[in-house]
């Protein structure tokens, strides 16, 4: 049985039933599992590795939308840092809710940077190896508002690896890559898209991201049995102690096999 | 530099660091990921393997306190259920404060059966293949009131792998290992410890673990560097992305070779 492959409504059913009363979760519990998933998935792609010009893969741009992602964010930019990376958080709309003033305090207390203009994004994208896009999840629906729009050109131009949380930041949930009309440095128009290398899909994979080519990991390792089979997740074995586990290239490209055959 | 052992005092100073205004973390987050770490070193220890008679270490019965300890004990029965084992909660006394009670809701949606008279104890012990002890923690100070006097004494004469959370529970936290006197089967009074196989302690060891044997653990991955500098904890480092490290034996005789010295 492959892997189901979710619609926007169904993961936001499996999110607000794990949350319910009958599921028990708290948004505490489920953001912390979930953005310890997204540090182990930077940290199993691109690991620390010390040579003669410092330590590679170190400097890490978390960027954080003002929604859950941005919170999956803040704490994967924590556990980057408890296991011995450089993150900076960039977070432009800090989030309404409480527990994203908390999660931002607890990144202060690690001393990580925190940048919130377009500008210091800019000079951010100058002194990073890599980039963490936890800013749009599940639940957006287009088109991107400014200042998204401007920041998601400025990390597709930055051609530095990018790691989207969830879907990559720009996607239909549903349809997957959606061209953006954006202006280039000639003022022409030309067709943009952020393509992630690395995706850590949280809880179960979105429809939209089935056709995705690069290095898929799932994590979210919390769904109860019994929901697993109630919606026919058929997620994968994850081994042993793991909180993440990397998705077969099979079942990443079911479409394009089934489109072949 | 050697690691710290805590007071009790110190223990609790952190503890409430962490969770207040200054610190951020809430509950919920450092109970999920302390109870994550137990049920990583119980995998590390006693990894599922199938044979014969079907698959070894299995099932786990998570003895669980009325406090905190006990709410580790809830999340490290869930964590272990993902994992694959077949854990069994057993707490005679539920916790008071609201976050036992959705831990608990959380555990009986992965149909983890829970027990909570002393005679169900006596037969789930009969039924297991180990012991997670989270009875009493950093917070505990003697004598052991019923019904937890029974209940030590049972897991002891079970004779079955114990691993106890942050400090075997009966111990004093800055004294260790207090005998306490019960009576066997003849009526005459024997002195009894509880001794067990393998020990995780959180955030930083406690004063009264310092001249313990088994393998031991350290849990609790995210005290902030200022935190761990300010009360010069000296942590060992953690590898990679873990969210446990062992205890070198140098690390965990200190005391004894000092002695010696």
């Amino acid at each position: 049985m492959s892997i189901r492959y979710l619609t926007a409504r169904l993961a936001q059913q499996i999110d607000e039933e794990l949350m319910s009363t009958a599921g028990a979760f708290s948004l505490d519990q489920l953001m912390e599992l979930a953005g310890l998933a997204c540090a182990q998935a930077v940290a199993t792609v691109y690991p620390l590795s010390k040579n003669n010009s410092g330590t590679s893969n170190e400097k890490v741009l978390v960027c954080c939308g003002p929604g859950n992602q941005g919170g999956d964010g803040l704490v994967a930019a924590r556990h980057l840092s408890m296991f011995g990376y450089k993150p900076t958080v960039f977070m432009p709309k800090a989030g309404s809710k409480e527990i994203y003033q908390r999660l931002q305090k607890q990144t202060e207390n690690l001393s990580i940077p925190s940048l919130t203009t377009v500008s210091q994004l800019q000079d951010g994208l100058k002194d990073t190896d890599l980039i963490l896009d936890a800013i749009f999840g599940f639940s957006f629906s287009g088109p991107v508002r400014p200042p998204f729009d401007e920041v998601l050109t400025l990390i597709s131009k930055s051609k530095l690896p990018v790691v989207s949380v969830d879907i990559p930041s720009g996607w239909d949930v549903e349809q997957g890559p959606v061209q953006r009309e954006v202006a280039n440095t000639d003022g022409k128009k030309v067709e943009e898209v952020l393509m992630p290398d690395v995706l850590i899909s949280l809880t179960a994979p979105k429809a939209g991201v089935r056709g995705y080519k690069g290095r898929h990991f799932l994590g979210g390792r919390f769904v109860p049995w019994s929901m697993q089979e109630k919606y026919e997740l058929n997620l994968p074995q994850y081994q042993g102690f793991d909180q993440i586990v990397e998705l077969p290239r099979a079942e990443r490209n079911d479409n394009e096999q089934s489109q072949k055959l």
